[in-house]
């Protein structure tokens, strides 16, 4: 990549696609991902820009791999493993391995987020029954997840 | 870690201390230091922010390992190499290893920028004399730089 990247209009960058968040599925709504920074050549990690449009929901999942969340536009609800917290712009969110997760969106405006991650990660893992189960009966969690 | 960390004024977190950019020296001026992420438990990196007040700048140097920027605080001006960025909020700086780099806030506000760097990483080098001369050779680089 060239070393210095203009940001264009606002969370758009010359030269960076903004892609659809997953190839398929319905377990998410509204997502859109650009990836800033690509790991290799000294960096260990990747640094994404997530953004969820309003009303929208990412991927419950886990995995082993951490998340680093930086909140840069708006604001919304995350769920980390058994509880869910309301993050602003400039909130840090960090979701440990093998931590249920999920963010969504504010009903009127975009939530948008840097998201830090190894290069060399696993695969995620969505809920089956039983875990959805055990994440149905926590207070609010129910209510909160979207699959 | 906690897993929610809030923004408590602009630019600074609940627990995350503001630190001085490096122990001692007269070749940086006004910078701080505060630690986002730490690597380790699923993290390869770190996600440190600094913030250079007006006038101020970062040390010139340059290491094996790779630093991955975003400008998140107003703007300033970046040796990367051998030429000089003007990089405003958002814009993304990449560098490269072994590349001479230092970080020159504007003289109205403060400089504030994002660094996701490896957890393991080498001590930085600062330019001999040799160096310094090839630096103060090229075009505009000679009056932008400080030691």
């Amino acid at each position: 990549m060239s070393e210095h990247i203009r940001q264009t209009e606002p969370f758009r960058w010359e030269g960076i696609a903004v892609k659809p968040y997953k190839s398929e599925g319905t377990h998410f709504a509204g997502v859109t991902r650009q990836t800033l920074f690509e790991g290799g050549d000294g960096l260990a990690c990747d640094l994404r820009y997530f953004e969820i449009e309003p009303g929208g929901w990412s991927s419950l999942e886990r995995h082993h791999h951490a998340h680093a969340v930086m909140i840069v536009r708006g604001g919304g609800r995350v769920l980390v493993g058994d509880h869910i917290v309301e993050a602003r712009t400039h909130d840090l969110v960090r979701v440990p391995p093998l931590t249920w997760h999920q963010f969504r969106a504010a009903g009127d405006a975009p939530l948008g987020f840097l998201c830090m991650v190894d290069c060399e990660r696993d695969v995620p893992d969505r809920p089956d029954d039983t875990a959805l189960a055990a994440l149905r009966s926590r207070p609010g969690v129910g209510e909160f997840i979207r699959v």
